[in-house]
């Protein structure tokens, strides 16, 4: 336990410095708020949804998000383009399903994004509901809740950090799963980098809160904590459990 | 005239208790912000302008939001079909027809959709003078200004709440419009609808502008504002007027 | 040099009393914070991509601006009748090539939108490294850096102002060339209209930075600083150099 949080610590601390290029297909609603907090925490966004585009863009970064929110045909179309460069060229892609339970498009759609393989999928507890009939669907699991679980193939965390205001802003798990994303750029170890953005993100929300009175003036001091908090911090605020 | 001013609080604290879902095709500009001033107001947006969900998600909403900002032909399409299954399953649906004074093409589409009758219209004094040239476009007509007025076939009310700062913000109409079609979902008439979310918004607009100095502290401030607002606040600060 | 940052402040004010149009067709990351910069300092974005609305849009409007973000096939045909209404109406524009550095295709469109001579063309110096293998595009460059350089036929002049955490903050460099479309629906010397664009953005940003800590309370205060500077405080602050 003290080993994942050591390791999730190192990995924030390697994504400040090496600033990796993250390319982003994601919903319209979140990709202002998303290119923020990658800025925050030192990653470098790209957000083209092109076809024409998505082969250069996603060849040159350093790791990929796939979001189903706000989805057309083309964009569809360079999700598909995106997953297959990923795996051809073994780049490691987190996948938010965001509102999967609402659409039996957006659903299929999820589950051939699955047959894919991403390193890491993040889901709130009704996305994960539909989705999750078997097992073995990617490296590591996220399921977001008051605890958040991350599972792979041998064991499962829990963490219990967060605030309840995050609930009442839109695009917050689309730009956590963003930042998996990032993560991935420099740790292999998917477990590790989901739990070290749940981290980084989580803590910083409980400072943000603090500082705070509503979800209004939560959101330009929850950017400053994720640009400012220092490692300590994390490791003093951490509540990293392992169930049984 | 009380009683307006009682149901208006009575569909807030509805719509606090309740948090319906509100499906909302919305301009690309307005997205982001129009979803947190839902959540800051208890309702649930989702986003869709996939023309393959739209069903899906506009059936399992309790009611729907259309703007015109933003259009592309999938996006036209979808707005089509949103129309027609609201209608289908009696859904109530707010209509915001942003520019339309601009475009001949908007007009159009515009004029099309309020063939379907919107349970509600609001627009600003340009759009409303394009659009107007009848009557009976809908149950209730909100035209915005510097007094905001709202119509039906029996009555006129004008609510004198507001601050200018509002007017230098993008999307704020547009968000407005929002929380009409939300308080839709928890109120059946149409005229309280309108008048909560005008008195809501508006109040909540100048409680902010009293905490800052310009439109960039302005809207962390309103976002808060919104979310913590109590009744009695709105009661006292509520300015309605009945012309004639 | 006094002449520039005399005729740059008048500009300025001129832009807030006169509250010209612009038309932006900016990517879908940087709509919302473009078009609040744009209410802050006066002037009334309009955002359709809608190719059976541009050219109503781009005839009623006073200026234009291209992004080149976040394209798709209907958005670059939008922007090639555009480009050719502000053309047949002599109306000014700005180019924003933002990222063409990753994408062929881009790069490629770009150079269809410099044979038109944009009146500005505001890129960083990776865009502008793969952009400018000849002279004469445009009226006037700009080069973004630690350092802003414009650069005409006759002269080049550089400009100081600015703070580092403008860098760590999405779409700062988009909202900034909007900017300079709207100062040029008001000023006919592209080179004033850039200083006057560069002065107002980077002092404002100075300023935000004084009383914020990192790059999330940053936000609020510059589109407060963008609302709110006079032009005395321009006028310290500036710092032009012309270089040679």
């Amino acid at each position: 336990m003290s080993d994942l949080l050591d390791n999730s610590i190192a990995a924030i601390t390697r994504l400040r410095r090496v600033h990796p290029r993250v390319h982003c297909i994601t919903n319209s609603v979140a990709q202002h708020f998303s290119a923020n907090v990658l800025l925050a925490c030192g990653a470098v966004p790209s957000m083209s949804v092109s076809e024409d585009e998505i082969e250069d863009f996603v060849s040159s970064s350093a790791s990929l998000l796939i979001n189903l929110g706000t989805m057309d045909p083309g964009r569809t179309r360079a999700v598909h383009r995106a997953v297959a460069i990923a795996c051809a060229q073994k780049k490691p892609f987190a996948l938010d399903p965001v509102f999967v339970q609402a659409s039996k498009t957006r659903l299929e759609l999820a589950k051939e994004i699955m047959a894919a393989r991403p390193t890491i999928i993040r889901a709130n507890r009704a996305e994960a509901d539909v989705l999750f009939d078997q097992s073995n669907h990617c490296e590591c699991v996220v399921i977001s809740g008051p605890e958040d679980k991350i599972i792979n193939e041998n064991k499962t965390v829990q963490i219990g950090n967060g605030t309840p205001v995050m609930t009442q802003l839109t695009a917050m798990g689309c730009s956590l799963t963003a930042l998996m994303a990032a993560l991935l750029a420099v740790e292999d170890d998917a477990m590790v980098a989901a739990a070290a953005a749940l981290l980084w993100f989580n803590i910083a929300g409980e400072l943000a809160a603090e500082k705070s009175v509503g979800p209004g003036t939560f959101t330009p001091q929850f950017i400053d904590a994720l640009a400012t908090i220092d490692a300590s911090t994390i490791e003093k605020r951490a509540k990293l459990l392992w169930p049984e």
